[in-house]
């Protein structure tokens, strides 16, 4: 059941929602035009992008729907989150990348699924903690942080395409943690938390489900941006092995970890994905799986631990919570495949050590660009 | 739990099946050959095909499977009557547009599957209302009558062939309501209906979960039968946007009808597919996302306000009950789809007054016609 | 709730999982490169390949997760079988058929896929009755065997690939059956399977779930192997023909069994694939859809009707338990295909005489030399 709210926020919820669509309409109607030559190959692509718009719409829906009490309303507010962020996302990223009019097409829709997923990782680390109004501020504000974080990679860092998107992981965990860190009252914390914690059988039994729909299609969202299709092979081929190993992993460290040698669906749940989110960067150039499947095994590895062993002394130092055990999925990570990006770029190639250097120093600015951008949001939300 | 039926229905539907079965293989042995030449494109298309498939076979079975005494019959029984009715289509299909030998191929299966949709529609309506002997003799009753629908508009008034397959939703919505309107009894209709409209949290759950993916593949289905890529590109992209303005809006419309914003799933899971239903006919040709996000927001609109307000009076006046709401999802959004294609042929161009005038007139036509069999047909189920 | 198991286990499970894991990952480091000429054509089989990977790990997980006491670990083991068993059959699958190096691409890692379903199907029959560490030595002992016994197919028998590759189903149903008749001890039998075998509502529509996502993707699954794009096609066409036939029958051969006309999904659930399964050989040269119908039906006969009479025998004579029932689904089904898979080929062409008494002569060998081997495995899970 979800809670319910007071009738000044009941109204003005009403009235934000229809209020966004109809700016989205008039958006639409008055600035932009469609363009076929934005769309070269976009049909081929047509049944990878509905592999992501499963993990975005049902897999990020379930996964995150496992609280008893939140379940309905996780659910259903991923899927508003989205539906009203890609039509954001599409007008953000239209106008900020423009070459000389703004013109949309189908792979619009593509880019704006991706620039969505942030917003649905944030999400996840403070569901429960706010209000609906509050993740749609979360959703308008978040969305074009995004595009501008990854402009200026592109466009200042000449980062490739492909990897900037990637970086999609790690911004959503560090932002909600930075908005969850603000708006968490640290001295309801410890009790307030244990009680949302609670699950059950059978959410828990859609949670695995969208998991392992993530689990799935997780090959397709590594390979979506990929123009080259000897490169798109790669990266489908070593995120399926990074995902594997990182799955084999997560199933032996939380054997070692109970006492009972239960499987601990919560931990799996969260650790299996570590792998691919991991390998997102690196997956496209990889030569060698066995790589993908260290990386996958080191990915699995760190997440399962410090979900086991940070979680509690975190919540009680710092009083920043995280719902979901997001951060150990995607930001650790991500983090990991970050500096696994530099290392791999740094042995293989010393001529353009200038370049890498920027390359390496992205990983690091977009994290402290985050934190900035998302204190700032958290106030507002606040 | 099932309804237990008396030991003489469950003799003839038992005969009744396995006779219908035997009859088609016969008919598949002596009438029909294989013919290659009918498949150009067909793999191309079977990933799209494959999430149509998805629609039928699992989308609808747990959209109408989320009334708790009729959840596990809900769910088989729409399987029996894809499993059944795809085979009936694809033979009167192949014997009603044959051109000189009746020929099957990959292709036929394909259009077998969009002429159970309709079949499947009307079971929503009727659900737990009928036994399953007389659900399977409006399945041999509906396809033939929604194919000579298609093959009316076809060869008669020259509709396009996409155009004509996107009647399927209006056709089921009120040859399903007819059909209603016939079989249900006056007297015990308030206290009956009420009993039988208790949801339970868990068949919710997996309603949403069909909803998720009827709404994720709505752009597949808009999109199948469409020959040219340029117009299937837009089909795909139009619907999205349609789909994504209706969830919008239906969120928005929820919020303010309940008294406590709490979020109405029964209202959520029949709107988000308004905008895609309304789209139906236009997807292929609209140049600008606007005019589908428009159409979006007022079905959505027009089927959760119509959801709310028109269902206790209809009921009571009419005695038509609509078990799962399925009028103002798949009736009224269609119907708003047809007028908005005859308003956009309309403004598009004016030298071809005489064929747009036909057009127009299909989509009225369409449902008289459909009326005028259903009630034929309702009697012979009653 | 999953049993708890003693400490020592634990340990030894821990280490053994993760021992695999690292000993997979040297493998790949020291004997594999990256070749992409294996990679032909892979991409386009990319959206095919999907659908067999939700069979395989959505599918078979929640297919047999139905049972209350190993719902959870119904789908945790075979999420865990099938991350491990794809990798080791990667190594094993390229060492055996390796030309001059043993090169690996994308192409690898669907045949992995196909490898692991025979570990699967096993699985299904003996759950519940092993732990965790007889699962994992059961993948390691069976992979290898299944990929001599096509090893054997290919290069001695000149059996085509993807008929080789069909042999999966019932090698992995007699497979299981064997290792089940030596640990099940004859004494417990009978209670403990009762208790084993209660179901829940819940689980029960998850297992649906499971059942449907397999029947909508079994074409892609037969199909998957097939090199010419007409085959392709009949082998989609034929699948489907036979799973709406089979699916029918099912329904009609229940009605009639249940006194009540209810409809007993444990029969239906596994049933409905038995079409699919039958047609497997098959599909790809078969010119007339009445063939596939009509092997359906009698697939579907057979495997409804040898479940309900011959499991009772079947269980107080030998002591052969099967918890899932997957010899009528797999075994029974299979062999029906094996059979029909040899009649045509003999009607078809007679002037090969010598080279189809080898292949129907395979189709038996492949019974016994896997009966051979999964005694010996048998006694060393034992």
């Amino acid at each position: 059941m979800p809670p319910r709210y007071s009738s000044s926020l009941r109204g003005r919820l009403y009235w934000a929602i229809l209020g966004l669509q109809t700016t989205f309409i008039l958006v639409f109607l008055f600035c932009f035009h469609h363009n076929y030559t934005v769309d070269v190959n976009s049909l081929d692509l047509y049944p990878v992008f509905q592999d992501v718009n499963v993990i975005v719409i049902l897999g990020f829906g379930f996964l995150f729907g496992f609280l008893r009490k939140f379940g309905f309303s996780g659910v259903a507010f991923n899927f508003l989150i989205a539906a009203l962020g890609i039509q954001w996302a599409i007008i953000v990223d239209t106008l900020l990348f423009k070459d000389t009019t703004p013109a949309i097409g189908l792979t619009s829709i593509y880019t704006g699924l991706m620039d969505v997923i942030p917003v649905l990782i944030s999400s996840g680390i403070i569901l429960g903690k706010v209000n609906p109004l509050q993740l749609i501020m979360m959703t308008a504000i978040e969305v074009p942080m995004f595009s501008i974080n990854r402009y200026i990679m592109l466009n200042q860092l000449k980062m490739e395409k492909q990897v900037s998107m990637m970086h999609a992981n790690m911004f959503g965990a560090y932002f909600g943690l930075a908005v969850s860190w603000l708006i968490t009252p640290p001295s309801v914390n410890n009790k307030f938390n244990k009680e949302k914690e609670k699950t059950e059988t059978i959410s828990e039994l859609f949670s695995v489900l969208g998991t392992l729909f993530m689990w799935l299609f997780w090959p397709s969202y590594n390979a979506l941006w990929i123009t080259s299709n000897t490169e798109r092979r790669n990266a489908i081929y070593n995120t399926y092995f990074a995902l594997a190993a990182s799955t084999v992993t997560v199933f032996s460290i939380t054997t070692l970890l109970n006492p009972w040698a239960k499987l601990q669906m919560n931990l799996i749940r969260n650790a299996v994905l570590a792998g691919g989110v991991s390998i997102g960067f690196t997956a496209y150039m990889l030569q060698h799986p066995w790589i993908a499947m260290t990386l996958g095994l080191l990915a699995g590895l760190i997440s399962t631990l410090s979900h086991r062993y940070l979680q509690g002394p975190l919540n009680t130092v710092s009083f920043v919570h995280d719902t979901c055990g997001v951060h150990y999925t995607f930001g650790l990570s991500g983090l990991l495949g970050g500096i696994a990006y530099a290392l791999l770029i740094l042995t293989a190639d010393y001529s353009t050590i200038g370049i890498i250097g920027f390359q390496a120093v992205v990983g690091v600015g977009c994290i402290c660009l985050t934190l900035a951008l998302s204190l700032t949001s958290g106030l507002m939300t606040g």
